[in-house]
């Protein structure tokens, strides 16, 4: 008899992503102990040595709830029986900016990275599962900006660090890494930050995604993560394009941070063109977070539909305007 | 005093659009009587004759509802106190296929084709908004096929039968509409399919847009407005490249409907072999409609992850297989 469908979907995903890493290599679960986490780490325990790696496990304790210690402790202590081997905690301080959640990824990531780093792991594999994926993707739609903001977590990324990430996860849904933990007699803890709807994802998945599966029917998380991965594939080859066209383009003018011929601009089309302007408002010293698709489209207004318009005013202290039949980028003060 | 702002607003929009026109064009407004495309009907009443246009108006009657001639009788009786000349309706039988919202919609064009030209017009406007909008990207949210099924409504369009459609209202929200009815003393007509749950779309509007708004805040309908127009510009870009490159690299074999050399659909970024292979896929004869992009995926992997698979069965009757150091396509029985 085979094992649960639930945790053969998970080992067959987690082997593949095995496949990809040196023979050898020490592979880290990062586990927080919910139920996507623990199904990873214990299909990681199983898979790994038939493959010829080491998995060890890595919990990070946020210290953002009373006995959060101890949780972490009690992870390490189920990743250890798994057979995760080195299996250890490390504890984070919270206090960076951009909002709670982003300050805990952002000390999070940090101190995955230095565990890594220190054992001289491979690759670390994250648990996010298709309707993570498919969250995000509705929080990017909110944003209204283009293929990127919908092209949802990829699939691997390097940090600057040069620690690599996995997501083998990414096309198994919820209710299978719960069904999986329970099939493996492993017992997941309920964050109650997932509940919590003060946070905009918790709203989206115990809200949205509820009326979304009523309404358009019970494919919709499979279809969103689908679509995350077909405008990833558009973003990149787009951005790789428009890159190469801005290189290309680029037409140095004195005094100017970025200067480039209104001829040159006018004839790229519009999916092209719009993303050369990001990109030159970006170098000439606009904060990529804060410019906006909005901004973005005034300064395209300046180049193919100019009215007289003077300029058009950047975040960062920055202005672009027509002049010596260039668009031109410069500091509002200097200009 | 000026204008109510909403209506001030509906015929900024017109007037843009009519500046695209020849000038003496006579111009349609399609108009069913609901708010949107009757704001519009009034806007383009009083911004024609202004611009140097002349400003017709046509209702359809889908003959599908008791009493729905009377109602094409009062809506045409509005629309020649608005002062739309010519002013008519159309009777219509719905009897196509793929669905009733489907069918009403062919027989909807196909009156509208008739009529524009008979009458010459030069454009036939329709009341769109951007209420609208969002909800076609929601609709094709569920479809899962990428950046085309998330494109939305385009802003102009051309039929097959050559009659120019333009959208002038899709950066104009319903409660917009629903207000410049008010102030220009207009009664629109509530729609009881517009409320029918039996209709997705209907759904979308009553049951996921007002939790989407909850969750992720108001602005999220013109998000996904803008949304489309990104992924829309995105879409027509890469249909473009994939075209030529599908144009540059067929490289036909006897016996098969299309091929193409493996060595060059290797070298294709994801984003455009994705396209290239749908688009041999229909040029062999698999029908674009049930074409899904779980088949394109299943072509893909033929090509970039090949462990032996045999062939991949494709709607219409078709296979796609490799052979001779190409990717072959061909009909099931005769390969």
């Amino acid at each position: 008899m085979g094992p649960d469908p639930a945790v053969a979907a998970i080992r067959v995903a987690i082997r593949r992503a095995l496949e990809d890493l040196p023979e050898g290599a020490l592979v880290l679960a990062a586990c927080s102990g919910g139920a996507d986490s623990l199904a990873l780490a214990g299909a990681l325990a199983f898979e790994a040595p038939r493959s010829g790696r080491t998995a060890g496990g890595v919990t990070v304790d946020h210290g953002l709830q009373a006995g959060s210690d101890k949780r972490a402790d009690a992870v390490v202590r189920v990743m250890a029986d798994l057979g995760l081997d080195p299996s250890g905690s490390i504890a984070v301080t919270v206090d960076g900016t951009g909002g709670p959640e982003n300050a805990a990824r952002q000390a999070r990531y940090q101190a995955l990275d230095e565990v890594a780093e220190r054992l001289g792991a491979a690759a670390v594999m994250l648990g996010h599962t298709q309707d993570d994926q498919a969250e995000t993707v509705l929080l990017g739609l909110a944003r209204g900006s283009g293929a990127r903001s919908l092209a949802g977590m990829p699939t691997s990324f390097r940090r600057g660090s040069g620690v690599l990430y996995l997501r083998p996860l990414l096309e198994i849904d919820r209710a299978t890494t719960r069904r999986a933990c329970e099939a493996m007699g492993l017992d997941p803890w309920d964050d109650p930050h997932n509940v919590d709807p003060a946070y905009t994802r918790v709203r989206v998945r115990h809200e949205v995604m509820p009326v979304l599966e009523k309404s358009l029917g019970p494919g919709v998380a499979a279809a969103l993560a689908r679509t995350a991965r077909m405008l990833r594939d558009d973003a990149d080859y787009l951005d790789e394009v428009a890159a190469r066209s801005f290189a290309d383009l680029e037409d140095p003018h004195d005094g100017y941070a970025v200067a480039i011929r209104l001829e040159d601009l006018e004839k790229l089309p519009r999916a092209i063109r719009t993303r050369v302007l990001r990109m030159a408002a970006v170098k000439a010293g606009s904060p990529a977070g804060t410019l906006a698709a909005v901004h973005v489209d005034a300064v395209d207004r300046l180049v193919t539909a100019w009215r007289g318009q003077r300029h058009v005013d950047l975040p960062g202290g920055l202005r672009a305007f027509r002049r010596y039949g260039k668009l031109l980028f410069g500091r509002t003060g200097e200009v």
